[in-house]
């Protein structure tokens, strides 16, 4: 039974996220409705990343088994037909070992957060960017950056939802750079709690606005149990940009 | 009574174009009725590019003339309060001299193409690219691009609502970059007749899929006359970058 590894982009506007639910259609059962209607097989799919809805991906991973044997290229060429006219798009297609698993195989995501720093709306990036009206202080989000870099219990910004039995992970980097009137924010480890990024670039904007103080950083890092918090950024700024194996 | 010139981005999906029209809402409208709106004048503003129905501008100029002297920032902020929701964002506004003209001050335009060229289907930028599904050659389009650069009678591209009445332009420079899947194609010159950087990129997209080779180029370039043609590449690639005074 062959195992084919595909990698996919999409743009999460209107998506429920990745994850099948109840309510709203997901990247998830958008793809599978597409190997169904090609192969006629009822197949699950096991992505890297559950994405939430609105988030944006252009290197999303996920897995899945066939009974049958596909060229690679046909694969891709098959369920991009069927995704029409969804946003969502298949770039690439390895066949893999039965050892390879796209969520637990993965040694490191990175995802990419936009903020557009500005005082005039935005346009053509309503969809993909964070609208931040107040001149945002880089030099102190770089230095929030440091401290939040390496490994912490992040339980201080644990969500109600989050299923992780452990929420200590390490932050392999965090990359902060701008871009006329936008500021990237790159983000990297191995994995994350739920909306962990979004938190993170919510804790940083708020350095930014000089709202926090690096103590105030160090003391979230340090809490002992989930603070009650609005930082959450909004999710269609953010974007899973590679997964690495 | 002060000239005012502002900075204007804008996302062009569905509107008709820069210029007012019969069919359809124009960006020019757009902002002359907010200005309305916030000064009780009505006023007729001149841009410096005509863009088409779906092209997209960072970096539009256009220039009015008020009776009321205003703040630039209060002009800034109150055309964008009532410009909302069109994706449509004035950045900037100086205060300038009556011998400041939009369009006929222009010294310099910056347009920027973006051909996405893969063998998947686009997501992200569905609305802000051209697809090219055959591989482009790129070092073919940047030879051709050599040859379009300089100063040329570009009759042959002519379209029948062009109503220049000199069809001699010069194209100060063409760069093409490559980044990911996408390729960049930068024009640059004081000014340009109807949809040229459209079917010069149409021109150097037959390059890239090698249908034309540098002779038809040189051909084109050579016209004495209109050349019936389907070059023109899809608005929606199509970004005004900067105008330069």
């Amino acid at each position: 039974m062959p195992r084919y590894k595909i990698l996919i982009e999409y743009d999460g506007t209107g998506f429920c996220g990745w994850q099948k639910q109840s309510n709203g259609v997901s990247i998830q059962v958008a793809i599978e409705d597409a190997i169904l209607k090609f192969t006629e097989e009822k197949v699950e799919i096991f992505g890297a990343s559950r994405t939430d809805a609105g988030v944006h991906a252009r290197g999303q991973v996920a897995h899945f088994d066939l009974a049958k044997n596909f060229p690679e290229k046909t694969i891709v060429a098959a369920i991009n037909y069927h995704l029409r006219p969804n946003k969502i798009s298949i770039i690439e297609c390895k066949k893999v070992g039965q050892d390879f698993h796209a969520r637990f195989s993965a040694k490191r995501k990175l995802y990419e957060y936009t903020i557009l720093n500005r005082l005039s709306p935005p346009t053509i990036d309503r969809e993909y960017a964070w609208y931040v009206r107040p001149k945002l202080n880089i030099a102190a989000m770089r230095g929030a950056a440091n401290l939040i870099q390496g490994q912490h219990d992040f339980i201080g910004l644990q969500t109600s939802e989050c299923q992780s039995k452990s929420t200590v992970r390490t932050i392999e980097s965090i990359i902060i750079t701008k871009k006329g009137d936008k500021i990237l924010i790159k983000i990297s480890a191995q994995s994350f709690i739920h909306k962990m990024v979004r938190n993170i670039v919510g804790a940083l904007k708020m350095v930014g606005t000089e709202h926090w103080n690096a103590e105030k950083v160090k003391a979230t890092l340090n809490a002992t149990k989930p603070i009650e918090h609005k930082l959450t950024a909004p999710a269609k700024g953010l974007c899973l940009m590679k997964i690495s194996y």
